[in-house]
């Protein structure tokens, strides 16, 4: 089996030895004779592996004592509902900042429990910005981000200081650079880019944040139940939690979240670098707001692209077909993908180049 | 390594050959040199898996046409809430079987809605038995039953005639037996007994029970959203799904729904007639009501129970204690638990007696 190259945009590439080391839970885990998916959520040994999953994340993200770790079922997308209905009062007044096709969804959903103001919106250029100089309003209960676009290929490089608490959809950059904890209240994000496999979300809540919206929450809508149930007051999902763990876990290893933000700043480097110097390509993006995680750039006519693709395509590169909302191109280089895969992609790029005949 | 006997009442006992065929995939997907994890839930190749899924359950379960079969990520819990919210109209009335602590819980969240007729309740004796003889109120939006009580090891092994669409949760004994599908409206089940490992529940809904609650529904909290979406409105929970495919594939190898229906009769009718044969031990549930998934049963004094439990531990019984709730012990039989190790824990009863001073 040749070595294929990743780019996918999620579910997307994980780390080799965090499958193997999953396969082996699955088998056998922790030499219990039992596979990690048929023990009791309930044993000793799982709940160790929950706990270990908690503080690894704590101690990668340097996260402050008066914020809660959990882990929930299902996408990020539940949380596009979960955070108005827990975090927005009765009445009251959310901030939005629009920058894609999530954050729209988000602004959607959180319409159906209040006010919403959008404080920016890149819609006018189809989200190839990140919108800066706005206002965020100090009656406002929390100001929403979403602090990559995985589709428009944009990643906020600056976090505003905020009046008021930051919530931030990460699911798209989370664990790919440092973040200023404190300057949040709640960072959410699907597990399936740079975390683990597709069906569990994490979620990162400062603890007087909950508890004031003014209304009341079904039980598993209610984020106090997770907390107080440490992410098991039902069953639990119990491999993608594995995978994940593994995959911090390799992460760690490998120096933690300053190790492989330097490996991402190189990727995307060696990558935008190629794509500004190649005449066949032009990226579609603010340059100051490029995406370290999701390259988006196209060809300069359509049968540019489709022979490019076509040549990407033979040479095992997969998954760079950009989504339909831009057109042409996507890598994503999440922190599981290797530099020698984007080096690859530019070898390929350039041979192109040459061998373009117009 | 040596064999266990897993015996947990979930997450619990998985065929070997459906771990194994998922760890194929976990390497190399339908030899597409990705991993089933990190390939895109937009490829043909997934997409295949999730079309055959589907249409494997229908097989399985004979499900006529006018029924759509979803899958959302996270556990059974999740639906207390959604059923009522998509399907008890505003000051409507829906009618609940009170049952065991699950069946309570699913009451508990209804009333978040609106008007909940409890039409029978068997908490008076510990959940012990399925109530009889009630009635269900034609009026009400629908009648909640919970086919299997896996905490006090009851079974609905008749299911009443009913003027109203029954909605099931069948999270503990799907695909164990047949269903006479047109019964119902709704049926619900988490995956983490019969069909897979935790992190996606499974629903079958008849397509004309929506639509009709005269409430707006956040987007994600709709049923409708994932039935359009063919549970891909947003990445599902890839793993557990494919897991739980290649479980039922296991499940309709082996001759499907009547083939194990035969098996675990079998298993139980062994267990049973040992629990009340042997004078160290008896059954706690009513035995017309006795569960063929979970056999709950205690020794004559806490001295048994103490020492069996540790002769059943070392002989690699695993799994066996009580839930609290009831205490002594509880023996979950799902399809993928084999006969043998129904006979191995016979056998060590057996041995018990013979060897136990009193």
């Amino acid at each position: 089996m040749s070595q294929i190259h990743n780019f996918s945009a999620g579910p997307s590439i994980l780390p080799k030895e965090a499958i193997e080391a999953s396969i082996e839970g699955l088998r056998n885990f922790k030499n219990t004779g039992l596979s990690v998916v048929e023990i009791s959520h309930r044993s000793k040994q799982w709940e160790e592996t929950m706990e270990e999953m908690r503080q690894l994340i704590k101690s990668l993200l340097h996260i402050p004592n008066n914020y809660d770790v959990i882990f929930l079922g299902g996408g990020a997308s539940h949380q596009f509902t979960m955070i108005p209905q827990n975090l927005l009062p009765v009445n009251g007044k959310a901030a939005y900042l629009k920058t894609g096709t999530w954050a729209a969804n988000a602004t959607k959903e959180a319409k159906f429990w209040g006010n919403v103001q959008i404080v920016g919106d890149s819609e006018d250029k189809n989200y190839n910005y990140i919108p800066k100089g706005y206002e965020i309003p100090s009656d406002a209960a929390y100001f929403h981000i979403t602090t990559n676009n995985t589709i428009f290929g944009t990643e906020m490089h600056h976090i505003p200081d905020s009046p008021i608490p930051i919530v931030a959809d990460m699911s798209s950059d989370i664990f790919s650079c440092p973040i200023d904890i404190e300057k949040y209240g709640l960072i959410y994000a699907g597990a399936q880019k740079n975390m683990g496999p597709a069906g569990v979300t994490v979620l990162i809540i400062r603890n007087d944040m909950l508890g004031k919206a003014g209304r009341e929450i079904p039980t598993m809508m209610d984020y106090r139940t997770h907390i107080k149930g440490e992410s098991m007051y039902n069953t639990p999902p119990v491999y993608p939690i594995y995978l994940s763990y593994l995959t911090l876990k390799w992460l760690e290893g490998i120096g933690g979240v300053p190790a492989i933000q330097k490996i991402n700043q190189e990727k995307g480097h060696v990558l935008y670098s190629e794509i500004d110097r190649n005449p066949l390509f032009y990226g579609t993006t603010e340059v100051e707001d490029r995406s370290l995680m999701n390259v988006v750039f196209r060809g300069i006519d359509e049968k540019i692209e489709t022979e490019f693709l076509k040549l990407a395509e033979s040479r095992l590169i997969s998954g760079l077909k950009g989504h339909r909302s831009v057109g042409g191109f996507r890598a994503s280089t999440y922190n599981a993908l290797p530099l020698e895969s984007v080096k690859f992609l530019v070898e390929t790029m350039q041979e192109f180049e040459k061998s373009y005949q117009g």
